[in-house]
């Protein structure tokens, strides 16, 4: 049993191939966090609200979401923090808003190695 | 002058925030390969139109498009592929879309990077 929380928030699709990307794509860091879960805003599950209360019957006493967003919009700036205020005072845990993951270096410099690698078929003069 | 194009696509906002952390985003991309382009898909500039449209004005023979999407929705299953379509008849130069970003297991691993480096107030028993 994890004290702490981490809950990696995707916007969530009625789409299952979108589901499925965001599923391969924290999977790495599933793996990597015992302590880490993958939950929704809406549209799938499991839905963020869903996380929290899992989270604090397994008795964690701190949570952070971290947004798998690539730059903070409307959800971000102000649905997902009134929801939160929410969640904190239904369930009796603070919790914690990372900045997206978009605004961090680690994907500036994946994005540049994925376009560096990018091949093209004729030559650059 | 490059023959070749690379167009880095985000969807685009009104709020010039969300644009500026594309901007920085793919800043170190940008760097690192001089045939590298940020273009929007709508509510920002400039637009995909219009970037290739400029590229082509500088002799570019051939684009490829990198969506900064974390996982293909509506926008690039469907939108997208019928503007490239249209694209590539009026100028005359083939296009080639690319996976979006959030399929690349680079973007896993950045994110991996991000969780595991993610602090916690509270020891882990």
């Amino acid at each position: 049993m994890n004290a702490h929380r981490i809950i990696l928030l995707a916007h969530g699709s009625s789409d299952p191939r979108w589901c499925a990307t965001f599923e391969a794509l924290v999977a790495p860091a599933l793996q990597a966090r015992p302590d880490a879960r993958i939950a929704y805003m809406e549209l799938a599950e499991p839905s963020l609200g869903k996380s929290v209360e899992q989270a604090t019957l397994e008795g964690v006493r701190e949570i952070t979401i971290i947004p798998l967003f690539l730059a903070a919009g409307r959800h971000l700036r102000r649905d997902i923090p009134a929801e939160i205020r929410e969640l904190e005072q239904r369930h009796g845990v603070p919790i914690r808003l990372q900045s997206p993951v978009g605004e961090h270096p680690y994907l500036a410099a994946a994005i540049r190695d994925i376009v560096v690698e990018t091949a093209v078929s004729e030559q650059e003069p």
